[in-house]
């Protein structure tokens, strides 16, 4: 049989390193003749435009630049697959090309909105007695699939948050004058990868002095008098903030500065709650004030990737094979936490079909009391996630990325 | 004699490494005693704020941590010494600390505002035969100092830009849809470091597809022009963007988005020009759109910063010291490039009048006909400046850095 990957959502620095995973266990296993990419999710299965990744991926120093290069080499799409009930014929094409190409296993990694292409593909096969298995790899660097410990890409996204917080710590920190410095960070609905920047605190850091969530109703009145508050300890207050908060009222905050278009999945494109508060801050305080957007370098910085998460996205997409070989279909990867320290994960499998369409929300007892910070319990949980370093290639000072051929 | 090293203006990812020159070859010299660290400037003389760097830099692995520390340790200001025409009693207060101090030497590590004030320090010091050497250590990620190849800073931003705009391109190709991804680069006056994301080109990559630069005027209707011209040979159309592009009436592009508020220098504090761009494609063509403020990332990135800049740096400030005992005042250390290929460099000095308060833009012939890009030829001046890269000490998964103890 053949088998074919792909991959959807929003890129990570972790999603390749998937891909690398899935190609080398599959090159183990002499049942497995093809392995094939589909270019930019099911589109790419739907419009014939699949790479043979034995061409692909030739020499081990492919592998190894594969696995440090950002986003997917792959491609994207955000295609939502309609319920059966509504079309049942993009469901038939699909198979129609799966035969075609003598699929035998399906991996596709995504996150929340592809996990809902698993489980329905997966259940349309099974009522049909179609044997293709369909497995899911978890990746977001949201963190926030359910039944997952954590997700692969959200150990280097918190990386990066860590080392860019920390590093515009220094840079605010300058001038002698008061001064709010306004991080803004992703995270639509759940806020773990603005939380994870309390791991600064770990290595002596007081900042970000406050962080804030879209898990607990903001206050703009509240927000101003945490930062007066803060004013008087620090000179320079630090502020992380998730670009998915919400007010009282259930609406996002950055709700005036959006554009109101919404994408294929029904979803508000956020941006400008940073900006938003600079000018709250501005208006209500005086001082300094300026405001940083992370924007898509969180997701895609794979010169500070970290090595954990590099290791286990790997590791799943190998595991993800093994799955698919055991007869496992409607699944999707996860983690499971043993201990904290020493860090110990076991990979697993669960049904696609509890994971699709929910949200794991960062839990409320790690938030303070005051609901503008994170609390010390939360550090252990992330700390692991972060560890490690890369050797990244380069050449001319330049970070070299792996890219596919011919296309 | 003792000395006292300051630094002024915004951050860079190598000031530091210029105190660390300063401060290792000071301890080469038997005639200085006393090397101090004035904190936040020129501020910091004025209230006597001088921290003895002998005993916060104890070991070879502090000045090894300092190096790559961003922003800088001994903080900075944006203190304007009035002439002394207007006002005498400034320099006669800051002469008194001097003598308080027992001081030698002062170095000022900084950009155009700063050898401002050590071309005024030193003139009235020589004009009142007060035998106190003042010397201007360059430092700005802009680049754009008078008389010197080029500023310590500017290579590892540079380094970061390059690596960054290569990894959000990697990121904006995965969706088959047309997009466009704008990123904003900081240079208020001059255009180097947008321009030195011509370096990609280096490596095989295509993008930043445009380059806009403040040195020739801005026009939208061209922009949108340029832009549907490169969506007819690429997906994903990449722009790299000054924030200080300035319309053919000579006021900045990003005008109607300021705040209008200028700081002590009058200078406008610009933003907001990729948004305003962002919502410009948007308006005129309507293809998914992104802008990316790098923000002050670009400045304090010390995790990807570049090994020839950090080695410069810590040169440069040597030197300094060499000049002062070798019996200059009222100078600025310069790089003279000697070849670019092998990149050899000479550090020279030159009287700092001839550059406080100048500007040294991009050329005009290192950009292209269509005024949209940078011609090869640029290339080869960039990429020494980017070469090497250093290990940054991690613990715990995040960067460590050197701080002043007990302030």
């Amino acid at each position: 049989m053949n088998i074919v990957v792909a991959s959807s959502g929003g890129p990570t620095s972790a999603i390749n390193s998937s891909i690398a995973g899935v190609y080398l266990e599959a090159t183990k296993h002499s049942n497995i003749n093809k392995i094939y990419g589909a270019l930019n999710g099911i589109e790419g299965i739907l419009e014939n435009r699949l790479v043979d990744l034995r061409e692909q991926l030739g020499s081990g120093e492919d592998i190894d630049l594969l696995r440090l290069t950002p986003s997917t080499v792959l491609g994207s799409c955000r295609y939502k697959l309609p319920k059966v009930e509504d079309d049942v014929s993009v469901y038939e094409e699909i198979i129609s090309h799966f035969k075609e190409y003598d699929i035998g296993a399906f991996f596709y990694i995504g996150g929340n909105d592809s996990m809902d292409t698993v489980c329905k593909l997966s259940r349309y096969m099974s009522q049909n007695n179609i044997d293709i298995k369909a497995i899911g790899i978890p990746k977001t660097i949201d963190n926030d699939l359910m039944y997952t410990d954590h997700t692969p890409g959200f150990g280097s996204a918190a990386k990066y948050v860590a080392a860019t917080i920390k590093e515009i710590t220094r840079d605010s920190m300058v001038y002698s004058a008061k001064s709010v410095t306004i991080v803004e960070i992703m995270g639509r609905y759940a806020g773990w990868l603005a939380a994870s920047s309390c791991v600064l605190r770990e290595r002596g850091e007081t900042a970000p002095h406050l962080i804030y969530l879209p898990e607990v109703p903001f206050s703009t009145e509240k927000f101003v008098e945490d930062i007066k508050a803060k004013q008087k300890e620090h000179k320079a207050v630090i502020v992380a903030v998730s670009e998915g908060i919400k007010a009282e009222e259930g609406c996002y905050v950055a709700e005036c500065y959006q554009s109101g278009e919404n994408d294929a999945f029904g979803h508000k494109y956020l941006s400008g709650v940073g900006k938003m508060l600079e000018d709250l801050v501005k208006k209500e305080i005086g001082c300094k004030v300026r405001s940083i957007e992370l924007n898509v370098m969180q997701r895609c910085s794979s010169h500070i990737a970290s090595k954990t998460d590099i290791d286990e996205a790997e590791s799943i997409g190998s595991n993800a094979v093994l799955a698919a070989l055991n007869g496992d279909t409607g699944k999707m990867m996860v983690f499971d936490r043993i201990s904290d320290n020493p860090y110990r994960m076991e990979i697993k499998t669960v049904d696609v079909g509890g994971v699709a369409n929910h949200v794991k929300y960062f839990p409320i007892e790690w938030i303070n009391e005051e609901k503008n910070n994170i609390k010390d319990e939360a550090i252990q949980y992330f700390l692991p996630l972060i560890q490690g370093e890369l050797s990244i290639k380069m050449d001319k000072g330049m970070p070299v990325h792996f890219r596919i051929k011919n296309i």
